[in-house]
């Protein structure tokens, strides 16, 4: 068996880095993503659509019952690829930031500032030693003040970025390639969501359909301003369309 | 003797990730869920059931004075596959705070809520250094507010997910393909309780009998609310029946 | 020499899971008690009988000043095999428990609830870093309210289990043989003394013969319903009997 | 596969020395740093100018949306190279520093000072266990008391010194070629934008061309003493000048 | 150069179990007692006599001023063999533990008691990390309450037991078998003393003699019940006796 | 590749002693300061002179910025050679320790013990883990109470010893045999500085020329009492001398 | 290369047993002691005296400026063979037990006493994990209350014994020999200061010569009962008188 420089040891012991300048267990904490189910985000003038895929590994699984996107404040709102363990602690810990936030300064955390709060979680568990980095990518998607529609992508890195539309998880690659050929920035709401669904459709395989179980979309448009979840009804409805 | 990535030394440092983004920690505590005994659970309209096997490794063992199905409040128990002593810790810990949220809120903790309390201890013994995961599965049960059944199992990497029918140990594969095969969600609570003891029956080799010794059952109705073992002449009567 | 693969490492760490989801550290605790003096429990309906031989490495040993068997409280003892030092911390922990619980609800502490206690010292050391398990395992035995004979055994794992009869240490196996034969639950405190003697004796080799310096004998029967030692007379006048 | 002394294991505990005096970790975040964006910096007689390029791994990336040169007080601002999750502790930290300086002495934080104490941090992650290095490299520029412009870069060692021009990231070794080239100390602010941003120029491709997204750049001249960052449309006229 | 399991590493790391179950660290300490100077006690009906040689490495070590023979309290004295750095900590903690005895309860440490104590400190050190086990075995001896003497002696496991002759260091097992042959529980105290520096003197190589420095003797008969050391000029007289 | 003992291991734990009671880190620590600038201290009966090389890596560094000459105290400076962000940390604490003395003793702290004081935080650095010994060597020289010159030059190991004259760094074997050769003890303090400033001059390589920014000195006379640093003017008129 | 036990680990880790009972740091330790320069100590009926070689590896170095004797309170002082910075550290701390001690007690602190505390330092850097031995000895000598000479040496382990002279360091075998042969307990002062000289002079090789910068003198006789070391003048008369 040939050794590469990983086996060689610089990838075990927790945030060394290796003779490039790499971090390992990082770089792995984002194999556990990409193993993840596929969610994605889109950004348009109208707003902000979340949207991530469910699986269902038997038929015993309460699929409808598992959340897959989640509300962090009114007017924000994310999903996430990876470990759900991870994802759940990061998430607790933005909602916790995003109340404390409204109760100190009485108006809303800015998108981007939380997600920062949460990045700057993730980076202390790259540097130190005694813990292993977050095996999770969020992605983070809401209005801010003066109806700024905003979407970003935190990697377990700590490292974030703004996006116009971004997709993770086993079908990243492929929706990612349908949201580069049909992104357009300025469709209505109802627009971004058909786009953000037909993005996770071009991730199916041959015969594999979506049904309202095996999907879940949170959106928050600049009008509103508040992030909003597709209800059974709303999700069906939109599937009958396509 | 061949080395795969596992022996490579991926797997025994306490949480880190191999190049495939597993935790292979986390995948061997798995193994001491399946090496334990089988324990299911069902849930259906009428409400949920806990079952659990007991197994005698010599007649010296008073298996009576053995509980596998422990109320964790009045409208909630649970099981467990794995390590008895992990599972024991765990159970402690959700007691205490099914009953410290009672004195707090002066209501019951909600099922999800619960579960994910113990998930989260679960899942910060698989990030951080000097501990090793709970090697044990726990399944969830109860009435929630509203007279909803709810059913959950948390894996030892702290994801948990909600279920139809749940089972885990040595005969858990078996009793899956029993209960995905007869499933019905409308069956009432008598006709779930048998659902669960012939999905354990399923898994026995031949020649081997269960007897009133041999199983501990919970439920929890919907018209009730609360959370029942039953006694040792119930399961008498009930094997009896079948 | 052929490495399986518990020389592969996953036996050197401490309190890491095996690929087969064993804790190798804590089965080869067990080997210490393996290897412990013989020392067994009975339970009837009349009481609890612990008995634990003693053997002299060289006739300058004082086995008379030597303590196997252990009042906790009036009504529950315990005995041990492994190692003697590890037994002693637990004893002392497990007298101290009892006394607080008198002191705090005025009654005696539960058999089972005292047990529970010794052994999540145990399983603590079992999953935290910087601590080997505990090198021993102890049968507890006594009367709790409502004239309930108990007769526990914790193991290193922090595992504990109610037997109507339990033998560990050097002659465990022969002992267990024996007492799966002969033990019937409906002896007279008398006969259950003679019981466990018997199992003892059915594990000496050869020649070899028991007299009031290496045996120590303990129990509890139901009408008193507190724990006594034999004294050296009533050893010798019951070794005599037999 | 021949085995260097790096190999062998002198560059895989944290914070050791080599048998040559090397701290490998210490190089190998250097490493990082010359893996990311090219990042420079200039300072003349009439004041400072720092320049990041920022590269668009896909076309939904939101790259206006991406921050390389941050104001870090008035008077100083600062850019960095390596991971971006490491550069944005550090740059909270330094804003935090000069803050409080502000608060206490009632007057801006000296340059050097400002580096200093980040180098400081820096320094202890190389010599304490437990952590990794820092896998960034800071430029600082900016105008101190005094008129007086300042530049200096700070390596993940901690060690830092002052320059007159400097360049790092991907394209560092052909930019500093450049500024060895064409570097005078007493150009206008405007003309030292210019050398920066040629600077720049010169480490792309064939083909390859900027556009008002692709570069950062902010500045400070001696006669405001304050650090400004150009607009989107600075930028766009300035990139059509040359 | 063949490896037996003890090579394979079990007996490299602290307080880990090896695959027989034995604490490796804990049988290498006790080889550390095996190595000291020869140490003996012996305990009749008269009272307790303890017993160490000196030897001298080279003749200018001022063997008159190094005490083997130490008095804990009035009633009680111990010697030992092994590291004589390590035995010194225990002593100054069992002197302390019998002061503080007397100070608490006004009356005398019980000897048995006390042993536990520094026992308890012995086992802390075996199940611990980051340190090693004591290399010192203590040999107990006094009167305790009601003129009843004791002799007991604790090993670097921390555990302990009772003797009525125990001899350990290089001289040990020759010492042993000398004080098998000719133990006798009724001895006057004067004899004891004497059959003690007997079997000293049996462990002697041809040709080597005993003199007033080459012995320190302590006893502690039951009729004063207070632990004295023989002076220069008794030890002489008894010498020239024999 | 042969491996001596140093590669055996003893040379990757910190802090460890090898089998010749040699501290590897702690001379590869030495190295470190081996590979540094050149830096010399001279001590005659009219002061002590401190010079450090400055190198030029590129034409962009602003040389004139750095700083390696440091006064600690009116009467006392020092210089280095080796890690530099390691030597900032402990010119910085002996700053404020040359301070607190003249706060609470008012008056200045003798030089020796200022020396200690450093050499001590060193000394720890190399007998505790989860550190590295400090890579860097320090000459501390300057005038104590009763114009006594001093001169002393700390290492990674904490000793320190009093000197004539020492160099250290790239040049520090050839400045030595310099000064060895043409060192004496009643040389003004201009001739002292002379000397200092050949001894550099001798390391050079054919063709290399010291200027003003090439070079820095520190100087202490026994007249003034006080620490001076040359101005740039100074060093100008002083090489052009040469 | 053939690997005996001790390459097979046991000498890497800090503070754990060999299978024959040694710590091989420690081993390792009295290594640096043996290699460090010649020191000794002689007691006689008259006084003590302690005797330090200093030898210059350069002309430069001031080695008047060393200090190998060192005063620890009026009655005692003390010298060392081994690691300088470790020597300086445990000095310090004797000092400061030695002058509490005044405080505290108002009376001198008892010679042995003193080199116990300076010992159970030793000893717990011996036994607890994180930092390595003390690689060095001291040799400790003053009169104490009652005329009592007093000369003791405390080793890396922490093990201290009385001695009539002690010789360690390069040198230290050679002295002893010398000392054994020539040791007498009844010479005055002045004789027993020609003696330690005499035993140094005899660890010369052919050639080299004392000289009174080369030798450090240090003696309390019983007359005044306190610490002197002679000067210059007065090592130089002895040495001519020699």
């Amino acid at each position: 068996m040939a050794l590469g420089p990983a086996a060689m040891g610089y990838d075990r012991a927790i945030t060394i880095f290796s003779p490039d300048g790499s971090l390992y267990q990082v770089d792995y904490a984002f194999e556990a993503v990409k193993r993840g189910w596929t969610t994605l985000g889109v950004k348009t003038k109208s707003g902000v659509v979340l949207l991530a895929e469910k699986r269902k590994a038997t038929q015993l699984l309460d699929v409808d019952g598992i959340e897959k996107i989640f509300m962090l404040d009114d007017h924000v709102g994310c999903t996430f690829a990876g470990l759900a363990s991870d994802g759940r602690i990061l998430i607790d810990y933005a909602r916790s930031q995003a109340l404390q936030h409204r109760l100190i300064y009485d108006e809303p955390i800015s998108i981007e500032y939380l997600t920062k709060v949460i990045s700057d979680v993730k980076q202390a568990y790259t540097q130190h030693g005694g813990v292993r980095p977050f095996g999770v990518a969020l992605i983070v998607g809401g209005i801010d003040k003066g109806k700024q529609p905003k979407l970003l992508m935190t990697e377990p890195s700590g490292q974030f970025m703004p996006y116009y539309a971004v997709a993770i998880g086993q079908g990243g690659y492929t929706a990612t390639e349908y949201l580069e050929k049909n992104y357009k920035e300025d469709l209505d709401i109802q627009s971004t969501i058909l786009l953000a669904l037909r993005a996770l459709m071009a991730t199916l395989k041959p015969g594999e359909k979506l049904n309202y179980s095996s999907v879940e979309i949170g959106y928050a448009d600049v009008d509103s301003g508040t992030f909003k979840k597709l209800t059974t009804e709303e999700r069906s409805d939109l599937l009958q369309k396509i």
